[in-house]
Order: C-alpha cells, then sequence, then structure tokens
C-alpha cells in the first residue's frame, strides 16, 4: 500500500497487455500504471519497449488534460508518478473504437484500399472488445441489438470520436505529425459517458507531415527498430506545441 | 436470338454464380437466367441443386411482385420462361445488404453469439460485393468514405431493406416460415435505387416455425439432403398464401 500524493494504492483490479488498474481507498477512483510490455497481432507477438509505459502516461496525461480544456469529458484526473495516473473508475464499454483519416493497417488488406489513401471523410469503426474472438468488427445495430451499449451512448460515443478527431489533428499537426487513425475506449461512470484508457502511439498512427516517417507502434509491428526513440520524439514534439 | 414473349434475349452481359444476365434489345432492360448451380463458402464448394434455378426464378417472381405492390420499388418486371425473368438493367450498388432478425450462420461464429437468438430489433449488416476479397463486411462510413454508395442511397437502401423486412416477415410467416436473416443486393437507374437480384432460399435463411426445420441453402451448406425437395415446398407454401 503506497501513498502517493495523499492516495493510496491498494490491490490490483486487472491486468491488461499494456496497464494494471489499481483500486484505491476512494471506490470513484483508481490508479492506472502503465507497463512496458508491448503486443501485436492479437497477442502473438509479444515484447517490452524501454520506457514506453513512462512515454504513454506522460502523454495520455498531456492529451487528456487538452481534450479535457477543449470540453471533452474523460477519466483523467491527474498524473501521480512516471507510470501511475489517477482517473475515474468506469465501467468500460466493451467496444474498440477506431477513427480513421487516412487508409493504414488491417483496412488496407480488409478493403483493398491503398495505404496512405486520405479518406474522403473520417471512418468510424467499431470492435468488439473480446480477445478470444480476436475483437471482431461490428456495426452500430449489432451494438444496439446485442446491447454492449445503448442507443444514447453509442451516439454519444460517436460524436465525442469525432471531436476528439478533430482536436487531436489540430494538435499533431503542429507538432509535424500527422494523424492517420487512432483507438479509443470509453466507459461509464455516475456522470454518464467519459473517454477512457489511454491515447498514445500504442494506440495512434502518425506519420512525420515532412517525410511519413512512421513513429507509431507500427515500427514494433514491422521491426523498424528505434521504438522507444520515436515515442519519446512524439512526447516531446506535442510537449512543446502544449507547452506555448 | 431468342424471341421470348415478344422480348428478344441477345449477349450474355455477364454471368455469376448462379445466374447469367442478357441484354435485351431494350438497353433499359435485361434479361436473368436462373441457373440450378449451388456455391457456398466463398465459391469453395460447389455443386447443382436440381430445379433450384426454376424454383429460385418463380418464387423471386412471386416475392417481387408483393414487395411491389406493397409499394416497394423493385427491378422486376415479368417472368418470361420457368429460368428467365425479364427486369429493369440496373448498376449494380457493390453492396451484400444482410438483415438478420435472428442470430446464425457467420455471426454466431464471429460475434459469439448462440444460434437462434432472437435479436432486439433487425440487424442490418453490408458487405462489399468483391469475391477476391471474401466479400468483406464493411460499415456505413466506409461505403460513404469510399464512395460505393452515396449517403442519400444509403439511407434509401437501408430504409428499404428495414421496411422489406417487415413485409417478408409477415408473408413467411403465414406460410409458416420463420424468416431469420436474408441478403438483398440494390442497384440504380434512371429512376433511382431499385430492389435487384434475387430473393429466395438461395439468399434467405428459413425455418419452419413449428418445428425449426430448416428450409433454405443452410441444407446444401451443411450436407443436409432433400435441397430441392426443400426449395419446393418454400415455393409451395408462399404460392398458396399468395393465392389467397
Ligand atoms: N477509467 C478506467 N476504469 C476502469 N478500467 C479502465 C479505465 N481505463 C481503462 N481501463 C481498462 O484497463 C484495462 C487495462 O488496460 P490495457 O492493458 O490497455 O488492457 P487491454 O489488454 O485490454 O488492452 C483495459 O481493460 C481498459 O479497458
Ligand atoms: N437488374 C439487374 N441488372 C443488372 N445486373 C443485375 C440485376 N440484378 C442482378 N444483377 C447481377 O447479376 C449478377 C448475376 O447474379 P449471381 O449469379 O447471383 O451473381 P454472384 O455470383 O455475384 O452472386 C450479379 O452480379 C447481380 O448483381
Ligand atoms: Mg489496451
Ligand atoms: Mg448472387
Amino acid at each position: 500500500m503506497v501513498k502517493d500524493k495523499g492516495i493510496e494504492k491498494k490491490e490490483m483490479l486487472y491486468e491488461g497487455k499494456a496497464k494494471q488498474v489499481y483500486i484505491t481507498e476512494d471506490a470513484s477512483k483508481v490508479i492506472v500504471y502503465f507497463k512496458d510490455d508491448a503486443t501485436a497481432f492479437n497477442g502473438k507477438k509479444k515484447s517490452q519497449i524501454e520506457g514506453k509505459g513512462k512515454v504513454n502516461n506522460h502523454l495520455s496525461s498531456l492529451l487528456y488534460t487538452y481534450l479535457e480544456e477543449k470540453g471533452v469529458k474523460t477519466h483523467f484526473i491527474q498524473r501521480l508518478s512516471d507510470r501511475e495516473m489517477l482517473v475515474k473508475a468506469v465501467t468500460i464499454i466493451p467496444l474498440e473504437i477506431i477513427v480513421r483519416n487516412v487508409a493504414a493497417g488491417s483496412m488496407t488488406r480488409q478493403l483493398g484500399v491503398e495505404e496512405g489513401t486520405v479518406l474522403k471523410k473520417p471512418i468510424v469503426e467499431y470492435s468488439l472488445k473480446k480477445d478470444e474472438l480476436g475483437d471482431p468488427f461490428v456495426n452500430e445495430d449489432h451494438i444496439i441489438a446485442l446491447e454492449w451499449a445503448t442507443e444514447e451512448e453509442l451516439k454519444k460515443i460517436r460524436s465525442e470520436a469525432l471531436i476528439i478527431n478533430k482536436l487531436l489533428i489540430e494538435l499533431f499537426s503542429k507538432a509535424g505529425l500527422r494523424l492517420i487513425d487512432f483507438k479509443l475506449e470509453f466507459g461509464v461512470n455516475k456522470d454518464g459517458v467519459l473517454l477512457a484508457d489511454e491515447i498514445s502511439p500504442d494506440t495512434c498512427r502518425l506519420w512525420e507531415t515532412q517525410t511519413g516517417r512512421v513513429m507509431d507502434k507500427d515500427r514494433f509491428r514491422k521491426d523498424m527498430g528505434q521504438v522507444s526513440e520515436h515515442y519519446e520524439e512524439v512526447l516531446e514534439r506535442v510537449s512543446k506545441v502544449l507547452a506555448v
């Protein structure tokens, strides 16, 4: 039991692939601990990216603070340490919300669209968060009919995802980065739907605007090398933009 | 060149897995010829179902006439012979529209939902009609962003699909059959969006209401036997209901 900025970290509630979640003395708050563990291809590729947990915690904290200032409701309360973040406890809606601005990754293979194709408008995709099923792609009808979210929640999630997309595109572009696509998770607490989880180079595709250089988890997926260096560069660039 | 009820059948325009399409002297009309060929599992399983073409042509003609009477715009003009149907030529929108009332087939495997689960509301799914890609599942954002249909067309397709679902559920239920799910294709001509292709035991899942007996193409997919007999029974039952 570590007292950390006055918050007592108690038992681990659950451990995911990249983070651990701990309960605190306050049932409405949990502590998220960011690990260096990296996985890809539905868990088939596993490794560590040194310092990743630290970068993702710092960057997520910056981004959630920025989004909150712009009116987006998030789970973020405060960063507690290099790897720990205090957040509002939520019931995670079991969906991965993917927003795409440019075709890349699985979409190019599945739909025969060339990587780098700029989409006429952002695409919102939903995957059921269920590792055993390989996070299958679902649509809004499945979500409502199978009761993974209510119609009201889904409407909110979709509109928030599109607003977040605009805000992040703007921010990253000032940092010389193109936001190709990203994944969000939302949760529900007594106040309604909140943006939860993290936003980091683990959950975004970011290409350097000038050169197209890959600055995200694809460096790990595709064994491109210098993974942590690129994660750190993203953090530095965003920090600089937000410090102004 | 066969003169058939005053319509001259000219060259074959294209041949699909189950039907052939012929041009006629009138550029706004084509003749669809229904074959006995059956395929499943993305073309991996191939065979013939004797008499299927005839049944599907007769049943589709009955169903499209019924739908037209209920205000649905379809490509159907008239049945010309046992295996031939005269229809309005359309540019097919490259999407398979799947409407589900009860979980069955691919959905149960992909989403871990038990076969036979009654859905809280009908689910509309879209697959890109592209055999090389295995008809991948897409959502409305993909369709608009990648320009497979316009927003207006898609709205129309979705609302028509749901209306058709209601009308078919009603009709089949009078024939003692449950409409589990079905696939539609839409096309565009000068008058706008029309229901095209066919509706038959090849494109529907139909279970006998009383017993749950499978009356559709799953008999072929799962080697359940007596395939043509069941197709014929569906035709007979629907004919009887519509004759009243
Ligand atoms: N505010 C929150 N309250 C409760 N759980 C959360 C919150 N934010 C994120 N989580 C969950 O924490 C878990 C751990 O994260 P992670 O390691 O990324 O998991 P995963 O292996 O599912 O990607 C995830 O299930 C995530 O949904
Ligand atoms: N009214 C129409 N005008 C032009 N083409 C049509 C019309 N109705 C259906 N088609 C097309 O006829 C083709 C042949 O049908 P089918 O054998 O079922 O093809 P598939 O192998 O694609 O399932 C399909 O591509 C279908 O989209
Ligand atoms: Mg995660
Ligand atoms: Mg077909």
